[in-house]
């Protein structure tokens, strides 16, 4: 018999867990959360948060380096990056403070430590030292995230070779650093060391940096990260590693014979596989597939009675969609006839480099896969006043619509403020906006946002300033 | 008889009139351009361009003053003001360049000089010391735009005595300054020569500054203002100034008896008047009303072959807002089906002080006028994950719904990034978004317009991080 008995009893504290056991407590529901770690999970304590903190202190830093254009002079220009590496633990720990306070705001019951089903309608709380309790649910819900690739050959001790966690636990800047994968987490920490004086090389299997992101866009930052000082290496499988007391040699393979790159460390940023062992899954029944979760058009798994969200489940592997997913899984299980799943076409993704990339919906490519015929249109930050104004002149907003009704498709941003940008074009596509309605939607002048204006205007011939 | 003929001839070359040249030349019409300065109009030479750009300095230079939080070290701090207003100038000339190019690429013809109605059908178009050429067309634009409204007892005489124009063009930065106005224009410059070091006084007839803004929003903005040192006196009458040779010295009245604010120079910053002098409009049957000419429907003037558009037809006054008028008179008078006006009920309007102030739509004392029963949701930006991060926490979002259906009434913003994050209220508005719909929205995390999600769920008790 379990202790006590929950609606739904949440398993993972990341953005995925709390946000629906937040949920729950306001349709009325007895929600349980059990979280092994630190609440807030991987996103607030070692991922989104911190490192958004770190690339506001390189963007300032980047800042002072040219503030001679506007006027502004000083001397000895450094830096303390023991002080730069806390600000990003305070940051962290005020937000995992806020979430602790809304579970007590919304009378959520915490069981901290790990979960495992043992027996039908429960979990096993297990805290190493102290007695194991059971958490007995009518429904259950998976939101325990992933955990960096594993790949061989680039095994992470935390010294020489380190994930992303490791990355923001370094009490010093590395002279040299050697990155794995030029995704999002690839390029947010290349910029962060760039900018703080430390030589850094990209290794990208695929053609370009940002591999998800639209090319044009993506060659575009690419081409900026290089100009930077940034060493970029696409098309590059890498081979192995070898850790001198000194320095980690990676080498890889570019259709050139085996090369080298060699750093005071080395980052690995793969990609993720859901946290899906230790859980007893077999016991009950759920099915994983390829290190994720399989789920339905509910989110619920193989078994009917447990559902599963967020990083866990697969890509999208973002904490946006795990908080929203977790709120249509549970008003699904508050309310069977409930929409059942979010719309994956409408999914915004950021990198916080400068300049930013964010974009929304579909690639050129993607879009011309699916069959449509494309209207795309362009504009350039350096044609714009405000980038003009702000000296921020990098990049270009571009929107890709379909050329029979002239419904928005996908829309891709490179530039200063990207990933706020992005959110009028997420409001855009959701609404099922057409050129038409975001030409004639007024924009402040002067403002970055005119850039969307503009190549909605663009894609049909009517953009005034180009 | 004309020398030439037109389709269409515009008088005035600010961000309504080249705009309209622009639009008319993609329709395949004949326009004429008449620009008595500067292409660009006050807009780019001495408005929103250069005040932008100068604010851009001021804002880093305060992100400067703290940059230590941010792990930074330097030394003497300090600032070239020379340097910091010619950088506004060449962004200004930069941008009017632009519009040079554009009106070559779309072969528009130009007259420089100013025009006057003298005859049916035609313009002259008088150049000190030149020949005037007189320029026929089918129809006439006026966009003319405004000037400084000048008022008893605080004459400008460009030296003491200064109008925003004057301020862009100031070669030093005064110790003292004393601002007559309150609205978008006397707080930019009161944040921008505070940032500096002088000593500022606004004076505000009205009971809080930005009279226009939501009172709940300005009020977040006028104690930021005070916090840093600007001296702001609301519900003030001003009463007249004496000049001596160092200094202005403004009475006002707020109930108290005569006060007196003294400043090295003041700036008066009271609302501007139409452009309407010298242009004959008594001829042609033109009717102007207090000050601004009067349109109908299609911003057709008393003289159905005469449209005007901008600030010279009066509020909102905003280049934005001239040129979205300038497009659809110009559509209007190519297609006498086009729909007549913009809405006027979805026009952004911001603030670029730090904390900026953005908003679209009613504000709460308006929508409850109009009868609307209202929810009311708002979220501050000291609970958000990008805000904490990035050391921006100040200001809130505030949206206003209608109860009935949930429609978007209003958005007010203040905080680091308002007058961007205006533009996804500005598409929500434009497409009658719900409440529900800017919920479901997925928003990108961590960003600042995760706040507009948070603040349309708290109107509806569905916020999750509150």
């Amino acid at each position: 018999m379990p202790d006590t008995l929950f609606d739904v009893v949440i398993i993972g504290g990341g953005p995925g867990g709390y946000v629906a056991a937040i949920r729950a407590a306001q349709l009325g529901m007895k929600p349980a959360l059990v979280e092994r770690d630190k609440l807030g999970g991987v996103c607030l304590n070692w991922g989104c948060i911190p490192s958004k903190s770190l690339l506001k202190n390189a963007q300032i830093f980047n800042t002072f380096k040219h503030a001679g254009d506007f006027g502004i002079t000083f001397d000895n220009l450094g830096f303390d990056f023991a002080k730069v590496m806390k600000r990003s633990r305070t940051v962290s720990n005020r937000i995992v403070k806020g979430v602790e306070f809304l579970m007590k705001k919304n009378k959520i019951t915490l069981f901290e430590g790990s979960a495992a089903f043992e027996q039908k309608g429960a979990v096993t709380v297990s805290v190493k030292g102290k007695k194991p309790s059971t958490v007995g649910g009518k429904k259950f819900l998976l939101a325990t995230g992933a955990s960096p690739r594993k790949l061989p050959g680039l095994e992470i001790d935390g010294d020489n070779m380190i994930d992303s966690s490791g990355a923001l636990g370094l009490k010093k800047l590395p002279p040299t650093m050697v990155i794995v994968g030029g995704g999002a987490i690839g390029v947010e920490f290349a910029y962060f060391w760039n900018a703080f004086g430390c030589k850094v090389t990209i290794l990208e299997m695929m053609p370009h940096l940002l591999p998800v992101e639209d090319e044009e866009i993506a060659t575009i930052l690419q081409k900026s990260l290089i100009k930077s000082g940034i060493k970029v290496v696409t098309g590059a499988r890498v081979l192995g590693t070898e850790i001198s007391s000194d320095n980690v040699i990676v080498s890889y393979d570019r259709g050139k014979g085996t090369e080298t790159a060699v750093g005071d460390k080395c980052l690995v940023a793969v990609g993720v596989t859901g946290n899906t062992a230790g859980l007893g899954l077999e016991r009950i029944g759920v099915d994983v597939e390829k290190g994720f979760i399989k789920t339905g058009e509910h989110y619920q798994t193989s078994n009917p009675d447990v559902h599963a969200i967020g990083d866990v489940i697969g890509p999208p592997l973002l904490a946006h969609v795990a908080s929203h997913e977790a709120i249509y899984a549970i008003e699904g299980i508050h309310d069977p006839d409930h929409p059942g799943r979010i719309d994956y076409d409408s999914i915004p993704g950021c990198t916080y480099c400068q300049p930013q990339v964010a974009s929304i919906g579909l690639t050129e490519k993607a879009a011309r896969e699916r069959g449509h015929e494309l209207k795309i249109g362009r504009y350039p930050f350096r044609a714009l006043g405000k980038a003009i104004a702000a000296g921020e002149t990098e990049g270009m907003v571009k929107l890709i619509f379909d050329a029979r009704y002239g419904e928005l498709l996908g829309a891709h941003i490179v530039g200063s403020e990207a990933t706020e940008q992005i959110a009028e074009l997420g409001m855009a596509k959701a609404l099922e906006a057409t050129y038409k309605e975001i030409l004639g939607t007024v924009h402040a002048h002067p403002t970055l946002a005119e850039a969307v204006m503009e190549a909605a205007g663009d894609a049909y011939g009517e953009a005034i300033h180009l």
